[in-house]
């Protein structure tokens, strides 16, 4: 039921972000509540982040930053690379991803592997300001399965594969593990990227750390950068750019593709993409520890 | 009283950070809770984030991330200037950024001119973790009162001016009118600087246009920074360094005199200060307009 006019619901949807912290947004209207055979699915309007969806409990996006998350997502991903043609996209039924990804005019298939059918159909129908119509574009193709079963299948075939996860526990688990960025490194081709994200270093360290020294044990180079996503647990959020080509080198030329590829972006922005390298002194400590732990 | 073992207590402290958003911490322990002369002061124990201090209701610190905060409101500024002698810190009873403040070694005087007593005894008893000594420090000066009374006084007396505020709604919104940046312009020495925090442009964008207008009237050279705050709403804050001295032309010192007065830090860096200045999109944007505006 909406409530319209003055009066103002008391409906409350609550996050606990950690035993000790949890987090409330007042909500207009409860639009779908329903147990996937994967996980619990929530669509519901607030009052002040427009729509938002939630997986077995935890936010997953809102209307109003949704842009700042998946725009920091792929940008760094696809600016890096000089021609991404053929893209993944693992996870991120909600085809806020996808829509970034298919800004880029090289871009000529962008796969979508996506473990739960039921949140593209959701994302489809009660957040098209998400998707803009990405989900039905005809460069992408939906593949509703696991990725790591997926991945195996497609060697050397991916420019830039992202994978836009919930967090490590759930179905989002296998995302994390070492046998998935192996096989995400396989589907790489030569000077390939992978972004992801990593969660938040200010109340999960451990996740960061242990993500960088999986990947830095694969592949060459592992670089990581934080955003703000004021829906997430402290709003500080990591995510690694890593690949077998060095994104250091591709950074002097990022502002130009930007400009080139006719990139128009809310969040993103080249200096920003320099600027969200440089980190907190805690994190650049954790990234480094992380780094030398792959080594030994 | 405190819950000790392994019973969680159900005692919980929730800001209401927007009317549709509310934050809540677990408490294990509440420490103090008085009406001042000025406000509703709390302190309390929470299970994730070590001591936190409300004013009216909205959290102003944590333990745990105090320094994210305390570290980008001064050392910008204080790296900004070559030799930074007197400092006048407005507001900030908790001491974390006098404590900051004096890591300087050029600095012989840092005045603390706070409303509320009430704040800098609380702070001095039940968060010592937070000021580490600074409020007795043989070089700081209190000043019990209020910072737009203070101010006259001291023409020219200042090399850098912190205004560690709350928001711009009760004891605190004096602190964000133009005749107050007026008052600390006049007390500013030839070169000098001011250094703000101006909440979050994600929930409240006008508030930093406007504090940027207000000082860009004033001063010729205003920029604005970002950095995470956990604690605070959207964990996005902004901040403003102003002055009569070019904050770009002094950045190419900052890292050699953040090693030559012995900084170590938690979450600054040099770097992230340059970083901290490469703003998103829309608030770019914003800052721009409210530049434009005034030169109206």
């Amino acid at each position: 039921m909406s409530t319209e006019g003055s009066r103002r619901s008391d409906d409350w949807l609550c996050e606990q972000q950690t035993e000790g912290i949890r987090y409330c947004l007042r909500v207009k209207d409860r639009l779908v509540h329903r147990r996937t055979a994967f996980q619990e699915l929530e669509l519901a309007e607030t009052d002040d982040l427009g729509r938002v969806l939630t997986l077995d409990g935890k936010l997953m996006l809102s209307e109003r930053d949704e842009p700042f998350y998946h725009e920091m997502l792929v940008h760094p991903a696809l600016l890096t690379h000089p021609q991404p043609e053929r893209v993944l996209v693992v996870g991120g039924g909600d085809g806020g991803t996808l829509r970034e990804v298919l800004v880029h005019p090289s871009v000529t298939q962008a796969v979508l592997a996506e473990i739960d059918g039921e949140v593209i159909d959701a994302c489809r129908a009660y957040m098209p300001a998400v998707h803009r119509g990405a989900l039905d574009d005809p460069r992408v193709a939906i593949h509703v399965g696991p990725g790591e079963t997926f991945l195996p299948d497609h060697p050397q075939a991916f420019d830039v594969i992202l994978v836009d996860s919930t967090d490590p526990i759930g179905p989002g688990e296998a995302l994390f593990a070492e046998g998935f960025f192996r096989s995400c490194m396989r589907a790489l081709k030569p000077g390939g990227l992978i972004a992801l994200q990593a969660g938040t270093p200010y109340l999960w360290p451990e996740e960061l750390g242990s993500v960088v020294t999986r990947l830095a044990r694969l592949l060459p180079h592992v670089h990581v950068y934080l955003g703000f996503v004021p829906l997430y647990p402290s709003g500080m959020w990591a995510y690694v750019l890593a690949g077998l080509r060095d994104p250091q080198g591709e950074l002097t030329q990022v502002a130009g593709r930007y400009i080139e590829r006719g990139l128009r972006t809310h969040y993103y922005t080249p200096e920003l993409h320099r600027g969200a390298l440089c980190l907190p002194r805690f994190v650049e400590e954790l990234v480094a520890q992380a780094l030398e732990q792959a080594r030994r």
